[in-house]
């Protein structure tokens, strides 16, 4: 489907719920941003499962976004249970405008939503010069080292870094081996997940892609203790506490499920899901320049590193999702007959349009 | 041997070398800590380490450190080639004191060397009711997922958290599968490292525990594409560009070497190596004691997870060092031969007493 006509479609979705011109615009700018860069996962394919959780009453359509906390360089903000695609660029502004003035900017969110790909809020800040900084806690999926309880989230971070010349550097990854999109893909097409992905409800290595539905769990980046699955867990818990316990939201076994048919705890700790976000001035540290000279080095050094046998050449974080956006932008984005039936369905409930061209 | 007489001897040779007395304290200081830590590569094993390199003049043991650019939350250092074991709490002082002021504080350092454990230096801020960040980029070890080129160092993070009645929370790890230190270990004893910690000099998988000094690499957190090792690279990289690029010091490939035999490159791309510090004010963003009573709650829900059967207990990070700091300082340091014998080879040089006690 043609980029222009999903954005329009989507944006009509936004409206339909009650979101001002602007907000309609920014979450679908941010939800489609995922598609466009490959992660179909975290995009439109989410649509119908945002709208779900809107007619329980846990997203609020017409928020009040606001700074509950500040000081020169940080800030807290109570999303009061916007859309995280929302509230996410809200609070990276924020960060940018702190950043301005005091050489660097960190917000911590709570009473938000899922807030899409973390990669694109880390983003905003490159066309000012700055380095940016995005992560968020999400729903209890992944066992810590040793243990058979799903306490974290996939908790992704996010890092985006200016580059002169060369494009940024963007780094975007979930904090365990495989993200939990991976393992959807697995169990549409029937496939085993390597060893290493996920545990049984025993806390045992298994292929079986729907271990998780019973009682099994994600492993944290690492697989196992003997491969760093501590530095996983570190990992995860940090933006946990990052973006849930310094902001005032739900973190661990708290934080409310993204489907819409599972219940949030009934013994909350904070408020929805949190986020974090920085956004650190180049030209606080270096002459900016100096710092976009030298990263054009680090980027074309490590470009032009010598790939093991059979491997064309070395990534740049960043690279294969800036190479399919450019790609996607021109011949369209490619939707799976679910998420076709999701939006159609979607368009008969709010009588509009739906056109797959 | 005691605590005390290892502390009374490290500190006697960093005076030796000409040291102030503040320096040569701060330095043993740090230096021990990995010891009674447990972290027994970065301790004392290295003394002899930095003392070649003060011989070859690759250490300054009278540096003065300074301020080379700030803003009201940012500091960039130039540590005129003083030993990282100073540098580093020179720098992460002056976090926590723009923190005080800003909300945050974060350091970038340059000039620097090798800054012993990482932990160290984040647990700088926990009495200050702040967020603790250490990292530093390292001689390269590591190569970037595909390539058969080692272009990172093994580029260890540390985050410190504060809570209230539980001890802290304090990661503290390398951003490979495997420290190097833990190789080391293998190579002493002879035994084969498990698959995923290091590849041959064609990037192929490989157990023996030598690869690396016939050409092949240390392996990025994550062991292979399939597990993740592009996260593990990802996260080298941001290590290396936050203490490298943005400070001026020497990154990737240009990292010097920790070994005084081999020379630094010949065409370096900064100063020395780099590290970058933070301090987050719990209070510039909400009422610490709100804080520090959820931190006790995440700490004791993670701690009384159920564990898997075999396994006793959850870890919470920095359980492990924390326990065995408790020990040692009772009991005693132990100290292979190798290392004693070093020492004692120091004690001739600096006609000065080793005794091991």
């Amino acid at each position: 489907m043609k980029y222009e006509s999903l954005f329009a479609f989507t944006h009509t979705v936004f409206i339909k719920i009650g979101c001002s011109e602007k907000d309609a615009y920014t979450a679908t700018k941010v939800l489609l941003s995922a598609d466009l860069r490959g992660i179909d996962s975290h995009g439109v394919a989410r649509l119908s499962g945002y709208i779900r959780l809107w007619r329980k009453n846990r997203i609020n359509a017409t928020p009040s976004i606001r700074i509950v906390h500040e000081t020169p360089s940080t800030a807290t903000i109570d999303a009061d249970s916007a859309l995280g695609l929302v509230a996410a660029p809200f609070a990276m502004q924020i960060a940018i405008e702190k950043a301005r003035i005091a050489g660097t900017g960190w917000v911590a969110v709570k009473g938000s939503n899922h807030f899409g790909i973390a990669g694109e809020h880390a983003m905003m800040a490159l066309p000012e010069n700055m380095i940016g900084i995005a992560m968020t806690n999400a729903s209890p999926l992944v066992a810590p080292t040793w243990s058979t309880d799903r306490l974290l989230g996939t908790n992704p971070i996010a890092f985006a870094i200016p580059a002169k010349n060369e494009p940024a550097f963007v780094a975007d990854f979930a904090t365990t081996t495989a993200a939990n999109g991976k393992l959807e893909i697995l169990q549409r097409t029937g496939n085993d997940a390597p060893l290493g992905w996920i545990q049984n409800k025993d806390g045992s290595p298994t292929m079986d892609p729907f271990a998780l539905s019973s009682g099994g769990a994600l492993l944290p980046l690492g697989s196992d203790r003997e491969h760093g699955s501590h530095k996983g867990y570190c990992l995860g818990s940090i933006v946990d506490i990052l973006s849930a316990v310094l902001s005032g939201a739900n973190y661990g076994p708290w934080v409310p499920p993204f489907v819409a048919f599972l219940n949030p705890p009934d013994n909350p700790v904070g408020e929805g899901i949190g986020h974090f976000f920085g956004a650190m001035r180049i030209d606080a540290f270096r002459p900016a320049d100096d710092f976009l000279n030298h990263m054009d080095n680090w980027i074309q050094t490590f470009r032009n590193a010598k790939p093991i046998e059979g491997r064309e050449r070395i990534l740049i974080p960043g690279d294969p999702e800036r190479e399919t956006a450019k790609i996607r932008m021109i011949e369209g984005i490619p939707l799976n007959d679910q998420v076709v039936d999701d939006l159609k369905e979607l368009a008969v409930s709010f009588g509009i349009e739906f056109r797959d061209i």
